[in-house]
């Protein structure tokens, strides 16, 4: 930590900052006066609250955090990739893994016809809400726990994992017993004592980045679910709150490089919230894979335009999925990646019933 | 809702289009050509979900919402102000109200001074919590279900009521037996499960704006609790997140009278958090009065340099805390508002004790 | 400036950067090992580039600029109020100007009434466009240099000054010879040839923060100004870009106290344009005044639904125009303001024509 | 046009917002009544200053706009793709053209060893700045029309084209003698008369997207020019301003294939601006490929520690940039590009002296 002072302040009251500081055990100040401004450095491991107090002290005009606030998350503390091996599929490292399925489960003939879709193309896991959180109280919340036992089913018959949304700590273990990976979505990323519950099992989850989230709090979102004991955390890039309005939100490819550089733990994109456009799916998820994406989650369903949710709006049809799989896998080998490697070929499409 | 079609699509697209809108139950269609693209007009209640579904319909250009998709929170619904009265301290209309205290619950004594200073300068309310949101897990968490009991003494004991922060729909209850208010932060504006716990109760609720939220989210969201059943709600704008970095958040004081116009619930503005710069909280407190706001939540410690969270850096002095009050009682009467009328005249101000 | 390096880096390659920045003539280098990484002083003047540099250089984690790169604009360097005369009608310190007007000059009778109606009701300075910055190329761009000769004639007529956007360097010259003071618009901001123009005259320059700006760039845009030799800039808030779209723009008010205390400026606040709602005028000058603004910038017409431009939908009607002065005529003494001091008492209100 | 009333204004209100729309020629209006609101359909080309005035009468909630602002920039108006040739190089279409080069022009022989390097790396456009736009007075404001001659000089030699950035009209003619390509930077992208000036003449223009704009008024700025007679535009992506400060910017790949949608005029990126750091410029310009760009504009300098300008951290060097475009060139045939189609297979790279 780094505390800057106002210009032109005197002796006295640079030796009270440092007093201040030094009462703290363990910590050290170390001052350096430059022509207009002292610098007074902090050495030794200082409580985060000791820089915000330092921030609102008379003579200070700024503090800087040097270190990071999260330590497991960080790149630093376990330089290898994290490499999560679900049931034999992994998902980081050089594996480019595709989770693909409908918004929400809707009835077992939807979540079935959807999972042999997925399969055939040459997805790995199926994606499917069962809680939806909706932003008005009159919309379809989701058909429930049920919803759940449909889609562990259909995952099951088809050969893929499943991965499922959970909103709130009391639902943690009902949907760690059906579905392989839990999902936190975006409006919950901050949502502390959820992510203290996942701390508390082992099965892997996909942290959604908050929409308004900085790299810096998604990564100390991270970091709740890790030091709880839980090491198998994967981060969704799923865009960005921004004043352009044409796509529903801005998809923030830097991120997936900056992630990874500043931690371990693989990134995954969606493309499909992160534009909210059909149209634009197919460009962005070849751009995230560019970018060095660890996989990514999009919506496909068999009649969109029928779906319970509204989120048909960006969902692929079943063949466009299976054409975007394939095109995946000539790309990813340029960018260092493996497609699903323990499949068919990608895109052996076929037909399909609404 | 308003379908757009795109330019020169052929009439039997349109006739599709009609023709799946009117599959809908209760809902009609209106079609209007013009030079250049086809305006659907859709009358009737329609599902939310239908808009989305056309959305991503072939042909469609645009959807836009006519109508609200909130109904109780909305002034078209409930044209008078809405009034909320706490054990006689009455909440909306031209009343103003001051809550203050510290950010976190510390000790017994700690609480007991603030809430003696709070009361002497002309607050209502001591604020404080006892469970803190924080960015980082090994950060200070707060005091627990403790600091709850301490600060429920020191309101008791000064003859104020009390607002905490509850975070999670298991401890609403235990707050609700101590606090006379609830408060949703920033973070959990669209924490549904906890949103819909609050409807269950009659405790007033203090629903914080999500930091990356817009009016019409904010309103979806006060309309959760609504539904449920509880009409003790009161908005609170507490700073969005803009590009600009020297101020903790940018205090959006257009929503208070954009607030006030779309909806009958009490705005309450909190300049510490929209600020987090001590040396703000003034100007921004006044100009939130004259914008109309109904009421301030302000952080205020005897000794902020000490606090046990950072937060001290934007908590007021006791005597900044006096004298901002005793202005804003001169300032109330220009703008249409009350201060404290239960009261002797504000800004009594006492020596205090760290 | 100071360099943060990387985790663990070696001593060589501290060495390297320490001799890097210490071949610059008068800078010096001030090493400080943390724990973890090391922070490096840079003492003395050194150019801004070299921060870029060194970010880029291997090693470097981060780079902070400690000094502010403006000097004149800064209150470090003029400690006291900037206080501009213009024909005695003084702007900045403790008085409180109010500038009123249509969008854009459209004919002489237009701007004579709509000059009578702002002197009567208390203003000081006329406003009007002759030069319109249009997003598109097909809406009207203004009526030009004679929109100039008649805006000057109304303003000498009922003894107002006279306001006008310049939009490009070829027309300072001929804009300063009819107005009072010359309008950057808030998309010239960083028009660096119109900034160096400016500060080659006397005439004072009402500079608009670009909408996308911080209060850095603002102050480092008027810096332009005062170094060229021109010292009578007013810093003008308008409203800046963020996700909300039912204003037009976000009115950031804290931009007033702090852009006073960063800065010896006088500071205009533009609620119209920064609402771009009629409805939100009232409740945002006064908020501005209570925030501390200098003065306030507010759009007014006679007949707004059939003016040139479409920001009629933000003008006051001259009657609400006349009772706002009067009501900010009470306020300003509450915050230390002076309203007006040369006139008669505000909002003598009179009838107008269309 | 649409206009959206308020819920239950009464019928004589309608009336007269009807009369006042058909008083413009050639529109007439088109009523639909609600349960709730009333829609009037404006069908007939409308002035848009006449959707502003409607918004700001009374009993209108809201005005949507049905048809697009901008004309010849549109993909209705202009189906095919625009394949802009100079000089034998086609830029838009299936080519991928890749602009190369220093941030500013310093001297003969830099800019003359960059040139060769661009070239030999498979480059078709030497990229360099004369005159520098800078947010501060006092940074080094580029070597003026001096550099516009050297870059000329080096560019003939190596065979490339070049490309410069003009900020004000009166220096338009002169960069358009030198440079083959004229860049307006994102802080003129509203700087309406530099957009006319540049409509007079036939030169290219490469048109970077403001920081904070849309879409809309993006492509509504290329109009300005193609309005005034110059077809030869294209747009460039280069990162919009967000909450995210880690990256210089945010570049918002979905910008891609949403202006290629829109628009018929090539899309550039520039990962270089867009994120401000070297180790992002190769994964994003990857991706910004997979997203379907037309071409890259990259910095790359062969000293970027002794650059002149600060951007020296985001500019790669040669070899890094080699590197690219090798794999670049592998990566365009899958998303239907050829790379330079004119030249010798890509990243022959030679060794260069700093």
């Amino acid at each position: 930590m780094i505390v800057i002072t106002k210009s032109n302040i005197d002796n006295a009251r640079i030796e009270e900052i440092v007093a201040y500081i030094e009462r703290n055990e363990g910590v050290q100040a170390h001052v350096s006066k430059g022509t207009d401004r002292t610098v007074i450095g902090i050495i030794g491991q200082a409580d985060p609250a000791l820089g915000d107090h330092l921030r609102g002290m008379k003579g200070v005009e700024n503090v800087i955090k040097v270190s990071k606030s999260y330590k497991l998350a960080s790149r630093d503390f376990h330089p290898d990739d994290t490499i999560i091996d679900i049931k034999g599929v992994k998902i980081g490292g050089s594996n480019l893994v595709i989770m693909g399925g409908p918004c929400a489960v809707e009835t077992p003939e939807q979540i079935d016809e959807i999972a042999r879709l997925v399969k055939a193309a040459g997805g790995q896991v199926l994606r499917g809400g069962a809680f939806k959180p909706r932003t008005g109280p009159y919309s379809f919340q989701g058909v429930g726990v049920e919803g759940l036992a449909m889609m562990a089913e259909a995952g099951k018959k088809h050969g893929l994992l499943t991965i499922t949304e959970v909103m709130t700590p009391e639902y943690v273990d009902v949907c760690a017993e059906y579905a392989d990976i839990l999902q936190v979505g975006t409006r919950n990323m901050q949502n502390f004592d959820l992510l203290r519950k996942l701390g508390t099992i082992q099965t892997p989850v996909l942290l959604k980045r908050g929409f308004s989230s900085t790299y810096d709090e998604f990564l100390n979102a991270a970091e709740y679910i890790l030091a709880g004991g839980n090491p198998n955390v994967m981060l969704c890039e799923r865009g960005i709150r921004t004043f352009e309005t044409y796509t529903r939100n801005t998809l923030d490819l830097s991120a997936i490089p900056v992630l990874q550089s500043l931690s371990h733990l693989p990134v995954i994109s969606d493309p499909s919230h992160g534009t909210g456009r059909r149209e634009l799916v197919e460009p962005m998820s070849k751009a995230s894979v560019a970018a060095g994406a660890n996989g990514l989650i999009v919506e496909m369903h068999t009649d969109p335009d029928n779906s319970m949710t509204g989120d048909g709006v960006q969902s692929l049809f079943p063949d466009q999925f299976a054409k975007l799989l394939k095109e995946l896998e000539q790309l990813a080998p340029l960018v260092g990646k493996e497609f699903n490697t323990e499949k068919e070929p990608a895109g052996a499409f076929v037909e399909w019933k609404k």
